[in-house]
């Protein structure tokens, strides 16, 4: 009974919470006894109070069947640096080792807990979620592995099957990457569509808040809490579907490594056998291709102000990469971040334009399966452009790489087609978990 | 010796508090005795503790000389949107009504207290800083007119004499134009130079951090602070000085009232008359002209997002106003909406760009006085553009208007030239306080 609990899609069990069928307390027990068996081993969570979670689910279970909310029950995981005010947030940093809990929830939080999800606790970050240092969480699928970063624990924990739901955030490639590490769905919204107040900030131009499941549905479920709507497109069909595959310019840079190679190969075949028409494209401007070199141009300009504040507050136990960005000795003038800026800017409305050409476009996550080690959290290069274009997102698991690790590859269209995203997601996202090869022995 | 302590300039009080020839409690006394006597009537704090404020003061007393901060001792009061971790936090929301003190404070905060600030209180804001309603904060010239807002009670406790630098925000006009109301400088700074990390959410692309104060100094003190850097530019000198004066659309749109006109006029005189080059300017594009419908459009869209939070935790608390906002009751779609971030991205490079022609761009703070009664805090539509371009500017106060109510004009810069915007404001200021005839009574 426990087992099923744990995974079982949570859309379903939603429904069994609302009705009655199923106690908010039965099912927090079942996580909390998988998390006590397997958390020693993944360290996904920064902090989490068992009792009181027991609590919070048995004052749930108390509300009238009428007056439940759409996420009545549901347990949501957080990342430790968006503010919740039961539980501290402290965002990796031997700063804020101290903090309590905040005096108000970060946005996205107050909307999960006022639509009756159960927060079980906050989940492991790279330091301020900025940091590519990884610890202590690891790869459920290999402990060896990193789960990638800065979402680590969030992916983690929802890999694991120790939460169905988990919110992340990312600046360069903190959903997509873990996600395709440890083999589950990462979706990124449009920039914008979902507030940041009350979030650690890095880039308040690339920093978005994410979902994990391990199931699309599961994240149609908060693209609906969270009234994510789009700018009206037709609805997806496979057959005849005209797919683009865009390597970018990263495929070179990163370069692809021999798991991605195969995934994109097979991924094409997949979706060519179901009926989908499939080509190989390339960035609409030649200036898509200065992404990267904006992308840290941002980080730098904008990460010198985000982290000043701590910088004065504490600088001894602040690390030496957010130094560099507070003093800026990666040596970005104003000028260079400015172009940066309205570069990035320039080409949004091009990518939004170019996008509804075709009915999905596929794109890498990350060049390969999840790096061996915890030192570092992998490489965001194929991340990067969507967060800079603000495009919605989402990594599609399925596929095995070596070692028998996951690999995913991203689906992404222009900005405010979240929804569609999703329901793109789900299609293609089936096929590539039925037949892409990847078997977690979870 | 009271009077005194509440009038100086506190870039010279800082020094007296640095050596010890001036003791914070002392200074803290004589503005809270400023207070006691006239905040009954001014209204301007959400929150002070009196008793802490002293407490915390001596706690700085006992800070040995070698250790003290910029800001040692230096009083500012905080908006009552930025989080602080020894106040609350409230919003001017009933929402929020029983928030206690946060686990954090805002980066922008954290920046002023670990450089030895003093923070006195928090000061009242319009609800989220959104709504144009006001009260029950009073324009301290004139008890019968509106402070001006959001900000509205940091303009009030400065002009008032009740503490020299306050924090405010800005996403349509509300540092800019309480600071033109209450007749003291109000400086807006580059978007992004602060950071924006524990401050309540409007607009992600609007919302800015700004500064209230008596004279410029007071405002350099605080740039050094948080280490504001400009691109490279030569140093103003008022003699042949090339200096645009830019009505903009707004000229006609609000339209210019009569004490707008007198202040332009003899802006314009006042600096020719000091040796400068004086030229009306207009727009470098014809699509300046759009960024008044640009921020409504913006301030629907992301407003919908921003106080979605708020509205699924309660609705009943919210105003109309916000409300319509989340459920985009003014029908701006998501086109619309993208169309004017882009557009506005595109002007901000040619704005930066048309600056560097002229070494100082002056244009209206406010369409006149300020406006009768406490109901609404006045029009902003001279100060939206400057907030969409994310172009650092600051009010210069100085002219007197009808009722002998102050009116101030605003000075523009391209982006990153806060530090310029200072220094020429303090030159062009220094002028339009002395002849520009308006005569503050209390």
């Amino acid at each position: 009974m426990s087992l099923d609990l744990t995974r079982a899609p949570v859309h379903q069990t939603a429904l069994r919470l609302k009705n009655g069928q199923l106690r908010v307390e039965q099912y927090a027990k079942a996580l909390l006894a998988r998390i006590a068996a397997r958390d020693p081993e993944v360290h996904a969570w920064a902090y989490i109070d068992h009792e009181y979670v027991l609590a919070q689910a048995r004052k749930l279970d108390k509300i009238p069947a009428e007056k439940r909310g759409p996420l009545h029950g549901v347990p949501v995981a957080i990342k430790d640096i968006a503010l919740t005010k039961d539980m501290p947030t402290r965002y990796n940093s031997d700063i804020y080792r101290g903090t309590t809990a905040s005096s108000i929830d970060a946005a996205c939080v107050a909307t999960l807990r006022a639509s009756g999800a159960l927060l079980l606790g906050k989940t492991h970050s790279t330091e301020f979620a900025a940091t590519t240092e990884g610890g202590p969480c690891v790869n459920p699928h290999n402990v060896k592995h990193t789960p990638g970063g800065s979402s680590s624990g969030s992916a983690a924990a929802v890999a694991d099957f120790q939460v169905p739901l988990a919110l992340g955030t990312q600046t360069g490639g903190s959903v997509v990457r873990p996600a395709s590490y440890t083999g589950v769905y990462g979706f990124k919204a449009t920039w914008g569509a979902i507030s940041r107040e009350g979030l650690a900030q890095y880039s308040i131009t690339c920093d978005t808040p994410g979902f994990f499941a391990r199931n699309v549905d599961d994240l149609e479920l908060l693209a609906k809490v969270y009234d994510l709507e789009d700018i009206p497109s037709t609805k997806f069909q496979l057959q005849g579907a005209r797919i683009g595959f865009l390597k970018t310019h990263v495929w070179d840079l990163a370069p692809a490594g021999p798991s991605l190679q195969v995934a994109w190969e097979k991924a094409k075949d997949l979706l060519t056998q179901h009926g989908a028409k499939v080509e190989e494209i390339e960035w609409p401007d030649a200036d898509f291709e200065k992404l990267t070199k904006w992308h840290l141009a941002i980080m730098n300009g904008e990460g010198r102000s985000a982290f000043y504040g701590h910088y004065v507050l504490d600088k001894d136990n602040l690390p030496s990469f957010l130094i560099d960005q507070v003093e800026n000795n990666n040596n970005i003038s104003r000028l260079d971040f400015l172009e940066a800026l309205d570069g990035s800017a320039r080409l949004r409305p091009i990518w939004d334009r170019f996008s509804t050409q075709y009915d999905a476009i596929i794109t890498p996550s990350v060049p390969d399966i999840a790096p061996e080690g915890l030192e570092f959290t992998g490489d965001a290069s194929f991340c990067q452009p969507w967060s800079l274009l603000h495009a919605p997102c989402i990594n599609l698991p399925g596929f095995a790489g070596e070692k028998g690790l996951p690999i995913g590859l991203t689906l992404v269209a222009g900005r405010y087609h979240d929804r569609q995203v999703l329901d793109t997601g789900k299609t293609i996202g089936n096929i590539f978990e039925k037949e892409g090869g990847f078997n977690s022995s979870l």
